[in-house]
């Protein structure tokens, strides 16, 4: 992976940088963000990091972290320097419309727009964090233990703990290397995996409880009541529709999540060639092959049918 | 990691070998047995593996499985050497009393016996297999891809892929390199965790189901009614005990699962400081200090109770 070197040239010719991760912050986005400004700041630089939405308690190990910035609106950013972390335009870090003097993309997902004077998009890597690592590496920054911390969490969280088909050969390397300069991989995994509030868990059971398996599909609904009796919020529902994957049998799970009076939220995860953003896109939605999102009305039973009825036909169409 | 002279002569010195793994084998054994046969295979000597209990079918993808010899009953080992994979005594492999040329220990737990004419025991390595890449290497024996998806697999069981205290930045290098070689890590973390039988889905629910919570501690109820109705067997209750684990609150899980009228087989597991091995030696069994068992007889009130009473003792004497 090569940093290019009009990235390189372009943060040595500038003095005050701001890094912006996306809206809902993740793991990647906050670890990246972190390590990068640290590098700036040992070249000498003003830098800082800042977020529109409130960061995940379960980050709050990350080393530097209370210094990232909440913001709701945004002034005086003209003689800054702009750098989108994990995203590639404004929209996705909510700052559209706010003017800097320059703008610096540094991502790994498919780019979306023209965005960016310097565009560092590296669609092959399984986490920005890994560029962040070859960042430092290329201006010269030495690696702290606490910017190996933010990095590994960073690909800990888009990898899966290198569980996910984006870990490479060189993806554990880097890792390896950063576990010499003082990680804990348990202790990031404890921070990760065994983070639950017992109301998170209580909802897993009644989400598990309503669970029905129509041939290889799995369906589970998370109703209001079910988050009012636990005390839940909608991000205590992350992951959920992924456990049902763990069956052998299941290839496609879906999960409808009550997001009001008559309104369901649905998530699709497939493993393996059903592709469930054709099953979105007929209800509205959209995704990707193995994981898609969609809005449906209705009650549960005819949330329930319209989904089926959706799969159904894109899996007799594709598979005749 | 520095396999001792004396193993590598021995090797060399003579021709006939019998690995044997452990009963009730898990990744780790087999993983490693299968790529030292495989070395020993490359040396030119005759080799087997023998396994007294039947491989988990989790592990049928891994290259050479299908060579692993089941056994009742063993004769005319007199001429081989015997070689003792991720175990170091014969009774844990099931082959105490019988006669072989010499005997040969290659194993990371904690040193049970003295047996052994020669005795490569690393109990800081997170796994056999890791020792396995490291007896290959000195060997001379070059690397192939099967004996690469043999190796991971064995490190990725032992290490929960890299996600245990024992990962160290040694193990990353070595799995990077296994990587590098051919593994395609999304591939095993498959094989080893979406491989659930929906029936074994169905226990966990009703696992879940029966799960409460007193204070810190979780206590979940498998009876053999569950079994029953989901068509599980006791296998099939493996890892469940450590769910309730990843409540951040939840400090001791325990698992009672009905083993025949009126009696239940106990697992304890912490997190932290509270020694279950106490509490299990309060009820007849034993263990480690973060994992320990049990049996207890009596209906599920009062096989709850028994377990809830003891751990209270411990844990007020452990802290007053």
């Amino acid at each position: 992976m090569n940093v290019p070197t009009g990235l390189a040239d372009y943060v040595k010719d500038n003095d005050d940088f701001s890094l912006f991760v996306h809206v809902s912050p993740d793991g990647d986005a906050i670890g990246a963000a972190l390590a990068i400004s640290g590098g700036i700041a040992y070249l000498g630089k003003k830098v800082s990091v800042y977020s529109r939405d409130k960061l995940p308690d379960m980050y709050d190990y990350l080393p530097g972290i209370k210094q990232v910035k909440l913001f709701t609106e945004l002034n005086g950013m003209e003689a800054s320097t702009l750098v989108l972390v994990d995203c590639n335009k404004p929209e996705r870090a909510g700052i559209e419309g706010i003017a800097f003097k320059s703008s610096i993309v540094i991502d790994h997902h498919l780019t979306e727009s023209g965005f960016g004077d310097i565009k560092w998009v590296e669609t092959e890597s399984p986490a920005t964090g890994l560029m962040a690592y070859y960042f430092l590496k290329h201006m010269g920054v030495p690696i702290t233990e606490d910017m190996a911390v933010q990095m590994y969490t960073a690909i800990a969280v888009d990898t899966g703990t290198f569980r996910f088909s984006s870990t490479t050969a060189e993806t554990l390397r880097v890792a390896s290397e950063l576990v010499s300069l003082g990680v804990k991989p348990s202790f990031i995994a404890d921070r990760l995996y065994n983070n639950w509030s017992e109301g998170r868990f209580m909802l897993l059971q009644r989400m598990l409880g309503s669970l029905e398996i129509h041939d290889k599909t799995a369906i589970a609904f998370v109703t209001g009541r079910m988050m009012h009796e636990t005390g839940t919020r909608s991000e205590d529902t992350e992951d959920f529709v992924n456990f049902p994957i763990m069956v052998d049998t299941i290839k496609v799970s879906v999960l409808l999540r009550e997001v009001g009076e008559g309104l369901w939220k649905g998530s699709l995860r497939s493993h393996g060639d059903v592709n469930v953003s054709e099953v979105a896109a007929l209800l509205g939605g959209g995704g990707h092959r193995n994981a898609a999102g969609f809005r449906v009305a209705g009650d549960a039973q005819s949330a329930r049918t319209a989904v089926l009825e959706c799969l159904a036909g894109v899996t007799r169409g594709g598979r005749p």
